[in-house]
């Protein structure tokens, strides 16, 4: 088999490449009203067969599966499983969009459009890259099995079923999750995991109704008093969460990831002026990192009691006071543990305040020493030109990421091929044209060195 | 002079009293969009005119007060200032009415509609009194000055001014003023003094946006947590305010004031059921009264970080928080000296937050050792048939009333009429008719006291 070959046909055919992001985001599928799903999935099933891949739908509880594979004649071949999603996220406010979000259009070397950076442009490039290699080479040394599905942007809800349903068809050695961001640098990640994430309010309530602050300030208890009380027992100073419990179980980095943490690009002055922080981070490399992957760590996402407003201020003490709470938890720490010891918190400090589950991801690792991922690591170097930086963890959460491992007992790495600035969520997303040639190329890479391995 | 004549005559001219208060009413006055103002203030001054009461305008900066007076023949006849107001509040959603709230409308024995009890009926109660005094004797054994505002639901913001410009004209031994209400029991209240207010707010601010809880969680400073720490250094766990010089200079309660906290009626039970409260109230009666009126508070208004949502929760860490703080305060406690002290701790807990004034109210309290009120106190138990409960303060503020004692140095004593089901500031607000004839009862009852002291 030829790889020169199939960069060189990936590198000519670049506008046929571009044609698949531009008839994918040119079909509207934002899974959160449903709108153009099903269309989009049969449009992406025949561009994948228009392609030379076997590809059909598979139905689920919600949106449908995509499903597409090239087997390797190989008996023996290994089988890489790419994950992609085809949905994508509302556009929000049309005017702040700069083009037209579902009439893709080609600009300043990107392609600009909702869902070219997240997750269109990825998927493209994936089908891009295996169809050159098909083409060029006739066949594939590994067994190839794509997995798109249409319900990402909405939190997987049928996702779990789905790999429960379809486990044998499914099975492979790895799955590549290609989706988010490269680093700024252009260098390609590698991430092997996500923390979990646990979302909870607590919520105290002193009385069923307001009351004036000078009729009854100092003779009432106040619901917000209480519920500070309480959330700053949670604290001390130097942010380290003071409740019993939070911290168990939780993995300190080897060797092999704290070499990898220190050779994370870090330059907290360039990150203090980008997160745009009133104060200068301090933390060294090593701790942001380290508290980022290996540790939980508990954010406040909002707290609301009475009114605030700068002007005509009512004074009346308000009888409730609610603050939403959001744990990040790095693998193996459990929602259920980290749940009941927050409980147990606020229950010794005060049992009035009601403590009140929303939602939770599980954390996830994928074993980092495995010969595969050095093959993939290898590969994508060649690909990028640069090389990979290991993310032991992401400090995020992504739920379909845990279901590999749980579901499948398959390891998963996810791998970014998208500019840093391809504004997913946000008006003008796009993809450099740059970011989607050198992922395809970095697909071909994989598959080249997965089947010579 | 003549009382019980001037007793049957209240009791006998009831419908020509009653007619007062519902022509008042029927001219909106709702001095938050100054609409009908004008229109009120004369009318009033003609109402008063055809009571035989000389009455005028004066300008203000502002919304006109409505001047009238009735002077005794007496050379050296004491001078009662009454004050009450003339402007309503809004009436908030119509449809929360049972009657058109400016179209004032008599049922099972009270009087509907926006000022009824706050404070036209009180006001119409001593225009009443005193007309049917004169009326009945030919004249007045006291001076008489009616001072009826137009901004007082609006904060009083010209009043200080216009005590300033017409010194001599208002000058006198003592101003009641008749507002707000009767205890339940039907007992009068006078009330001596007021707390003052301080409302300001605590700002934390460590990013100019909001970052992503899993991307920057645990490696960023937190808005909500940096605020929430230096709000729970303000208290104990007994609500004891934790900052230096809080409870600077405050006066202890001398032994009348600690006999008639004594004789407060106080039912802990009862008022847990009123206010609605989650936990019973332990405090005793001295505790809760002592607090209420002799101690500065600390309460919070608000609190805002983020976005509090039971559903949908975005998992973004705030860049900014805000607390509102209101702090009563006993008098002589002064504004600057407390907002000083707030700005003290924070900046010793965490410099980085800022300390934002928004309005304050200064606090007071008459001497409660004047002859003058021992003659009222006397007057009021023969109209009301009950103990006057002595309040050595509100536990509210009271932005006039300060200006009394500050600007005129007359004091100064708080006498309501209405029920304490009045619903001021609420829909459907009433008076009861039986309030407004023992306030007109009443005011005969102080005149002839003072006039004969």
């Amino acid at each position: 088999m030829c790889l020169s070959q199939v960069h060189a046909a990936i590198n000519k055919q670049t506008a046929e490449g571009i044609k698949i992001i531009k008839r994918l985001i040119n079909q509207r599928s934002t899974s959160t009203d449903a709108c153009g799903i099903r269309e989009c999935a049969l449009l992406l099933k025949n561009i994948m067969s228009g392609l030379g891949i076997k590809a059909y739908l598979i139905e689920t509880e919600g949106n449908p599966v995509v499903y597409g594979e090239v087997l390797s004649n190989e008996p023996d071949a290994p089988t890489l499983v790419l994950y992609n999603h085809y949905d994508v996220q509302p556009i929000g406010a049309e005017t702040d969009w700069t083009t037209p979000p579902f009439s893709a259009t080609e600009k300043d070397g990107r392609i600009y459009g909702r869902g070219a950076g997240d997750n269109k442009g990825q998927l493209a490039a994936n089908l891009f890259g295996v169809s050159e290699y098909l083409r060029v080479n006739g066949q594939v040394p590994v067994n190839i099995k794509f997995i798109i599905e249409g319900e990402e942007e909405i939190g997987c809800p049928s996702f779990k079923r789905f790999l429960k349903n379809n486990k044998d068809l499914l099975k492979g050695d790895i799955v590549i999750i290609c989706d988010s961001s490269i680093h700024s640098s252009g260098a390609p990640y590698m991430i092997y995991g996500v923390r979990g994430s646990l979302k909870l309010s607590l919520r105290s309530v002193t009385a069923n109704t307001d009351h004036h602050s000078g009729n009854k300030g100092g003779v009432i208890p106040e619901a917000a008093w209480e519920l500070v009380q309480v959330l700053a027992s949670m604290y001390d100073k130097n942010y380290n969460v003071t409740i019993d419990g939070f911290y168990d179980g939780i993995i300190e980095p080897n060797n092999k990831e704290l070499q990898w943490i220190d050779s994370i690009p870090y330059d907290p002055d360039e990150l203090t002026a980008a997160y745009e922080l009133a104060k200068p981070l301090s933390l060294s490399r090593r701790e942001y990192y380290y508290r980022l992957m290996f540790r939980p760590t508990l954010s406040i996402l909002g707290i609301k009691s009475g009114l605030v407003q700068n002007g005509g201020i009512p004074g009346a003490i308000p009888g409730s006071a609610q603050a939403i709470l959001n744990i990040r938890f790095p693998y193996p720490q459990t929602v259920d543990h980290l749940f009941r010891a927050v409980e147990k918190h606020v229950k010794n400090i005060n049992p009035g305040i009601e403590v009140i589950f929303h939602s939770s991801s599980p954390a996830a690792r994928t074993k980092t020493d495995l010969p595969i991922l050095n093959t993939i690591e290898s590969a994508l170097e060649n690909a990028f030109g640069k090389k990979v930086i290991h993310l032991p963890s992401m400090g995020a959460s992504w739920a379909s990421f845990c279901l590999w491992e749980q579901v499948m007992n398959m390891p998963a790495v996810i791998i970014p091929y998208a500019n840093i600035d391809e504004n997913n969520h946000s008006p003008n997303e796009n993809i450099s044209i740059n970011c989607f040639i050198t992922g395809a190329h970095a697909i071909a890479e994989i598959i080249y060195a997965l089947g010579n391995a």
